[in-house]
């Protein structure tokens, strides 16, 4: 996927990964760009995501992103913090910008000495185009396909984003590593201030496994390069690329074989909405029902029931695949029929709380052998 | 094993279940029982918890408990509503007491009509004894083995205490069935004020797969048969059966192969301590970490973390079977031979957060490929 005027980006194998894939990435724009950052919440925050933080509250420009995978750097200790610090001057230097111009990000596996020597010697051989896919390839870990979106806006600004992840993922006010990159001018204290709202209806209602990573950001840059927009078509574009961006990690979560969406109607408030759409796309029960496609329904109300939304069971509605099973109270339907229904490449859920005008949606995927195969054996 | 002095059990087939196993149970006791009582914070509730509630608050003494399992009667409008009352006064009217002094419990399948033709068929037709076992089983449902344990008082009285629940289990305030019984005098009062923190040290922290069940309740009773008992002794002694019955329901988690117990100390508070025990018990990626034998520690790093719980990265301690491998920095080990250790019936974690006093265990269990496959065909 091309990427928005004035940005440029490559990878390297620098043999971080022990497959030998691509694992150091270099994202760069050609003039700074006003940006907008949320990381995890995870206490044991890696130091890519405690120095994103310090950088975004001091207030400057971002101008690149260096980016490995295969390694967290998470809880390494002072030498880890080091690590990370020289991985941003290493990309600075080689870029002639200042080391604060330059966000970090890692992933892969926690608790291992980052080899930066490996990373002063990839980075180097990054050739930097106008292709974002190199880059992409770079920072996957399970994931098994690249997740990329875009959009065009008026006057021909463009919105691109990529992000991974597949498993370690219920983010918590934040999300796995996602950059979305614009080459529309749009202030820093606009960015900042729309991003987290964007983040709220996208990346925090996707859940793999409810594990919340310790080396999440989600990282939006905007370098000006084809001039203004208006705001509004700005915000629907970002938003729509996010989205598109959590639907394809929550479809390619660790194991899935097909994408859960829960869209919830009719409560209380959005956020309680939210709230529930992700608790039932969370729910391990459901979520094996899915990979069963067995319209065990009753799951659902459990899993409404405790999110905490308020609700009234003989008010409350549910829908599969566009099916309605209970309405206040049990219908009659055809499990057969409805089962088939499941055998597909989405699995819609539609729930009504029936208590006020709230929307939410959240994007999960179903719950497989595969899942636990995966991560019974990672590190070894 | 053998009822407290006074009370009475006994079960029958009454086919709710397809299975033919026994799932019809009655408990009575001889005289009234001073009670407590917890049921689930889950919204979407069953008639039986909600009557539970309302016979709870009303204050009055209780001397009779029918369960039925198979059927949830969960989801199930005012139908399943007149039907627990009905279920209720089915068994009063056999016992010869009032239906207020008769709790009702149902446990299996949501949104599916409770049979209570099948209810009022088989109650006549159970025969009471001395041994709790019948019971017991009568309340399984995807259980592979019964739980129960006992505990005997100065001066004769006994504690004696059932559960059943294999998934659907993260207790929020309340947990799966569970009965505890004992013959020491202990009044309504005493009972009232003492039970909701043993179950926040015991049912409460147990996590089989994070959802919360519709159908939670745990209930304490006492008859006086045995005369008074000093209160600090008895309360130990319930205590003691509680955390029995919590481990052998992780233990007997759904596909489980191992138990996990996660004990935090040095935290500001025991309810920090619990709270983190019990999110490095519920984590799916630490649990398929745990059933494939991987000392992989980051995980339960990643899981203190999004805890909630204060600790500092580089203060935090965590060993594995009693092997040290984090204490502020990453410990050289040896992997295999962690590796082996973690092939036992019980894998442990210790977890200091070096910032008080606070303490806490949760039990849970490993997540394996064979949760996915009962899951994934359950109603159908």
């Amino acid at each position: 996927m091309r990427l928005p005027i004035g940005f440029r980006a490559g990878s390297t194998r620098a043999k971080i990964k022990p497959s030998g894939k691509p694992d150091l990435g270099l994202l760069v724009s050609g003039t700074p760009c006003s940006w907008a950052f949320v990381g995890t919440l995870n206490r044991a925050a890696a130091p890519s995501v405690n120095r994103g933080r310090k950088l975004y509250a001091s207030g400057g420009l971002l101008q690149a992103i260096v980016v490995n995978a295969g390694n967290a750097n998470c809880a390494t200790g002072q030498a880890g913090v080091e690590a990370d610090r020289r991985m941003a001057e290493l990309a600075a230097v080689q870029l002639g910008i200042a080391p604060e111009a330059v966000l970090t990000g890692s992933t892969g596996v926690i608790g291992q000495p980052l080899p930066i020597e490996k990373i002063a010697a990839g980075l180097p051989q990054i050739q930097l185009g106008p292709e974002i896919d190199p880059f992409m390839e770079a920072i996957l870990t399970t994931d098994l396909v690249p997740k990329m979106a875009e959009a065009e806006l008026p006057g021909g600004a463009r919105v691109v984003g990529i992000c991974k992840g597949s498993g370690m993922i219920q983010p918590n006010m934040a999300t796995m590593l996602a950059y979305i990159l614009t080459d529309a001018a749009v202030s820093q204290a606009e960015l900042r201030q729309g991003w987290k709202g964007v983040i709220d209806k996208s990346f925090n209602q996707v859940t793999v496994d409810t594990d919340t990573s310790t080396n999440d950001m989600a990282v939006l840059l905007a370098n000006g390069a084809s001039g203004e927009v208006p705001l509004p078509e700005f915000w629907a574009a970002v938003e729509g690329v996010c989205v598109s961006l959590a639907r394809q990690l929550a479809r390619d979560g660790e194991g899935a074989t097909k994408l859960l969406t829960v869209k919830v109607n009719g409560a209380l408030s959005d956020e309680e909405a939210r709230k529930a759409a992700l608790a039932v796309a969370a729910s391990p029960l459901w979520k094996s029902a899915v990979y069963g496609n067995d319209p065990n329904w009753g799951r659902v109300m459990m899993a409404i029931g405790k999110s905490g939304a308020h609700f009234a069971v003989d008010r409350v509605r549910i829908s599969l695949q566009g099916i309605p099973l209970y309405a206040g109270r049990v219908l009659e339907f055809d499990r057969a029929s409805v089962s088939e229904a499941m055998r597909a490449e989405e699995v819609i859920v539609e729930v009504d709380l029936a208590e006020g005008e709230g929307q939410g949606v959240a994007w999960g995927c179903d719950l497989t052998e595969e899942y636990v195969r995966i991560n019974a054996l990672y590190t070894t």
